[in-house]
């Protein structure tokens, strides 16, 4: 039975399935009793903090210290920034009472209508409007500046339509909010954080990503410039993982918040905003995990390598313990985590698909014949292959085992999106292959009707405008006006 | 001008303004724009991220794992269970919208009427109900058990007079929420994790603390029996700086969460509760601090050492660079966290009243002299001593002389309590003493009644029934009946 509980769908039967099953059976998340809010139950969890842990070096090493501002934001303060207002009072959770009272007609609590607050309180979609008041008094002049602060924070968006990790009313994130002397420096600051977001994708979670520019349209509300990294999901759906936004001084502008330069000038502050958010981790689980369950890079596995003793009796257990013993000790000292699970009320084949399911990148097993011959086996969870190998050694031969598995879930990715990457040039022709699941690169006219057509005709949208690679101008599948360069489009989660 | 922008407010003048001020100043947290809510500013921030990683290797190591639950809590989960409803529903944030619309009357945004929840939700005052409420689904078995589980989460309290750090609306903290097959093993869980907090409050903060029990009108609402740790600050007051629960059945009653022991038996489980938050570090200031800033601890300080250079010219200062890098390179490699200033808009003078506002433990200084001898200038914050020293083996030096003052600043803080704890059998005495910031042992009836009478004419509360220490019977000092042993009364925060 307990196998049965874990069989996935497959992902050629059903993708959406596949993937809530693998969220629920991994145990990753789980929908909780408040609408759209999951559990981010604790292996999920983990995986969480292995993200934050490096993002939140990476943040360091660029220069930026953490604070915390508050989760409220008063009503009037969202209105101040009109895009802003317009992208986030649709879909917000507003506080208006502070307290409950005994219900004097029966049982329970009520809201006590004596108590409500002057003006109301939403929780937080996004912080910029509080960052930027808060900042009016932290900034007089250039020597103020640069302000580099980011934020780990809860937020909220009363999303009608919900999807475990993917889209949830509340989300957990870190948000960046910088402020700047020049425009310039500005510029290359959301561009930074676009590259630091990038080689986080690549390099930790083995996700190659395309950098670009998004459109208008898909622009954040209160952004001049939205930086984006888009990746590729096993169904050629594409993922939008990280955004990073140049804000001009539109939120200084708003809030009120000038510096005197050095020749003693004032002028309004230019500021940037960027964030990633627990959606990773729905696209970790989505590019890279099969029907046997998790597929993670060691880089941001919980436990990187797995134990399990196969034993006739105690006697070879305790043998194998000790055996084991020194294994562990050996590749803890190369900094690699390592989990030996000696439970005796599990079967090492139960223990097997678990660790399968859980995604560890490596497992190693331990019975009698490996103890005579002082070899253990080792079994890959990318390739699904195993090998005998000897215990000379092995705590080296694990460290490398684990650098090509990081290197190979990535290649596996990038080969799967070159594969399923394509250029079109006829409206025609795009419109039948988009069905297949694909990235499509095309010509564009840069207007906002030629890209609410094809959304509306397709729902496939422009994910970005790419940074790097071809460059060369043609005419818009659509309407043949001039295009300055393809652009990437895709349907989306 | 800068100097006297930084100047305190002396303790024996104004206690509570010097800590506001101190806040302020060493640019640890302010108010924000939203009543009670607080901004922590990143110097602040970096003082929690010391707490949270340490508190957390804690918690991992006594093999609790993180998760994340939801931020609301739908208003009918409060009421399930009786005294917790009592204890929260008198100051909560409640969402009973989650929509605004464009006033058609004007400018800015309404909430609007149509997007009403059918259930209000509460923002989290604490997560025992929805945690609850999930674990129902957890739990079948002896086998799921125990439950260790720890979060990371902001909540929110409506209080009516907020403090920075010390009563905010919303604050940060930690919840561990663990279940168990017996009410032993829960009992021994909530000593276990009060340990766990104390040996934090003393290694880390040098605060030595008080383990006790809290009196029944103290106990958390919902639990059984409340531990607390309590600290003395320099006004003599008490502060309570970690509680943890031991919650019976209530919550498993209240949510019906029940598991089939290893005979097939049904049973409640068994619960406790703990947690710490940002109020710890306005005990940290309150403990060490002095009328020239902040004396942080070495284990939780951002930086242990700055070192400033001290130079006539640019050449001078190109040497003591040259220098200094090798000091910087020898100190991190024995773990300790160096910041070198060498910035020259800021004067020596400037850097050294900033340090010590900041509370940087070590301060080293070089200048032309120490070049020529090769020496180095140590300056401690806690004693605000100084003395010349060689450069040779200054690593080390340092590393012993950060050892000793995290057991200076410890000893200060133990002998200032024992200095100001006094034994007293007459409430006349009583009452006079009380007066004076002090903690009092004295004997008590055990009564709500005895503790009502004494906490509404002198302010003072039971702090808690210790742990540890002399256990002699004797008479209540107000009714004369007999009591078990001295409790520990005082003023508190």
């Amino acid at each position: 039975m307990a196998k049965e509980l874990k069989e996935l769908t497959s992902r050629s039967q059903d993708y959406s399935q596949w993937f809530l099953d693998l969220v629920m059976k991994a145990d990753l998340a789980e929908n909780s009793a408040v609408r759209g809010c999951m559990v981010i139950k604790p292996y999920g969890y983990a995986i969480w903090e292995k993200m934050q842990r490096q993002l939140d070096d990476m943040f360091k090493e660029t220069g930026h210290m953490n604070a915390y501002f508050p989760l409220f934001i008063p009503k009037s303060f969202l209105s101040k920034e009109a895009d802003h207002v317009e992208g986030f009072a649709k879909e917000c959770a507003v506080v208006t009472h502070y307290r409950l009272k005994n219900d004097p007609n029966g049982s329970g609590v009520i809201v006590d209508p004596e108590a409500k607050l002057e003006e109301e309180l939403i929780v937080r979609p996004t912080s910029e409007t509080i960052i930027w008041n808060t900042y009016r008094n932290w900034i007089q002049s250039y020597r103020d500046l640069p302000l580099l602060i980011n934020q780990w924070a809860n937020v909220v968006r009363w999303e009608m339509r919900t999807r475990l990790f993917l889209r949830t009313a509340e989300f957990l994130w870190q948000e960046g909010h910088t402020a700047h002397a020049t425009k310039d420096e500005a510029e290359t600051e959301a561009r930074k954080m676009l590259e630091v977001y990038a080689q986080f994708a690549e390099e930790y979670m083995a996700m190659p990503v395309i950098k670009g520019v998004k459109s208008a349209s898909e622009r954040f509300a209160g952004a001049i410039e939205t930086y984006t990294i888009e990746a590729m999901m096993q169904d050629g759906k594409a993922l939008q993982s990280g955004t990073s936004h140049f804000l001009g001084q539109n939120f200084a502008k708003a809030f009120d918040v000038k510096f005197t330069d050095k020749e003693g000038k004032q002028d309004f502050v230019w500021a940037t905003s960027w964030g990633v958010s627990t959606r990773l981790i729905g696209a970790l689980i989505m590019a890279h995990s099969d029907d046997n369950g998790l597929v993670l890079p060691p880089k941001l596995a919980p436990y990187q390598v797995v134990i399990v003793p196969i034993y006739k009796n105690t006697d070879q257990l305790q043998q194998i313990n000790e055996k084991v013993a020194g294994i562990v000790k050996s590749l803890k000292d190369l900094g690699i985590s390592v989990r030996y699970d000696n439970a005796d009320n599990k079967k090492p084949g139960w223990k097997f698909s678990e660790y399968e399911l859980k995604g560890v990148p490596v497992r190693l097993a331990m019975g009698g014949r490996d103890l005579e011959n002082n070899t253990v086996e080792v079994a890959r969870r990318d390739t699904l292959t195993k090998e005998t190998v000897s215990c000379e050694g092995i705590d080296l031969y694990i460290k490398n085992l684990l650098n090509d598995i990081q290197v190979n879930i990535y290649k596996k990715a990038l080969d799967f999106r070159t594969a399923h990457t394509i250029e079109v040039d006829t409206y025609e022709e795009f419109k039948q292959k988009i069905e297949d699941g694909v990235f499509i690169l095309a010509h564009w006219d840069g207007t906002s009707e030629t890209e609410e057509k094809i959304k509306s005709e397709t729902k496939a949208t422009i994910r970005c405008i790419p940074l790097e690679g071809d460059k060369t101008p043609g005419k818009c599948m659509v309407t043949g006006k001039p295009s300055n360069q393809r652009v990437v489009f895709a349907k989306a989660y």
